[in-house]
């Protein structure tokens, strides 16, 4: 099983990713954790279009890590996946293109080489304002990224598909990764049988 | 006047560039001369899928700087353009997706972002083994694209191409150079009238 956890900086993706793994790993499965980018990301230069493109050729790599491991009968957990790809870059690419539609398909297209997809997407939600809160006590890592508007643009995105799973990444964390677990559990049951 | 001229590794292309530019100077016109890649080109690991999106990224770029000298109303002659990436890495894309038909349309696809087109498509024709004997008389540089079964595979897409000039990259230089020469600079006084 492929589980991706997607959402904004400050979410809180990477405490449920390490929660969830932990629990499943208590319970005597085998888990693998990852994230992107992968740390064989070259470098953030250039606007949407070209970090699309960036974050694609480091994607395109990372599947096939990623399809090892499922093979293996791990779980593999991925911090970040193809939607952030889209839910970051798709206000550089729309402007671009000058055409919000011609923006979505070019994602599509260029996506079309990453055959490994999640089963599982889940969504941690959080205001922009509480995500700047936790993102300042932190520190900054890219100021670019991570400022109240852009967020909020990024936020619109992701809360545009279609989810597996939306967590309140505003709720006390204990809280969160133990549902999440419950859910994940129940659906492992579910393909057992 | 945006010019690509196109071909095999040792067909010719570069000493054509050369010799064209500096003629088109002798008769007072304005030339910037370029080439792909360019030296932003960060590295050539990869397969045909993540070598294409390099490039793509290259020339993403390159094409700002081509269009500003177009619009300085400078005649650009580029050493390789959109062309090369199809024909050196088709092969490899086919192979990812099981499917040539596929694999062209993503190539389209992915280039959408490219909007600088030439107006004027140049393909310098040389056999496999006249394009080895000088590659080898100047010095591998790539391996990988420098091999005759590998530059018969890219020759092959090259021909399949429309262009607007094919030259017969096996004959004299100084006359392939005068006769490219005349046909540009005919089209430049059919533009002006």
């Amino acid at each position: 099983m492929f589980i991706a956890i997607e959402g904004i900086d400050g979410a809180g993706k990477t405490t449920l990713a390490r929660g969830i793994g932990n629990m499943l790993l208590g319970e005597g499965y085998r888990v693998y954790m990852t994230k992107e980018p992968t740390d064989g990301m070259e470098n953030y230069a250039g606007d949407g279009v070209e970090l699309f493109l960036k974050f694609t050729i480091n994607r395109y790599a990372h599947q096939r890590e990623i399809d090892r491991h499922i093979k293996n009968g791990e779980i593999v957990i991925c911090d970040r996946y193809i939607r952030s790809s889209y839910a970051y870059q798709f206000e550089g690419i729309a402007e671009f293109f000058g055409n919000s539609e011609k923006a979505w398909e070019w994602m599509d297209s260029v996506s079309e080489i990453i055959k490994i997809r999640p089963d599982v997407q889940i969504y941690v939600d959080v205001d922009e304002e509480t995500a700047m809160e936790r993102i300042s006590r932190r520190g900054l890592r890219n100021p670019h990224f991570e400022n109240e508007q852009k967020l909020r643009s990024v936020r619109q995105i992701y809360k545009g598909f279609q989810w597996d799973l939306i967590v309140d990444g505003g709720r006390d964390k204990e809280a969160i990764i133990s549902e999440t677990f419950e859910k994940i559990i129940a659906r492992l049951r579910q393909e057992k049988t």
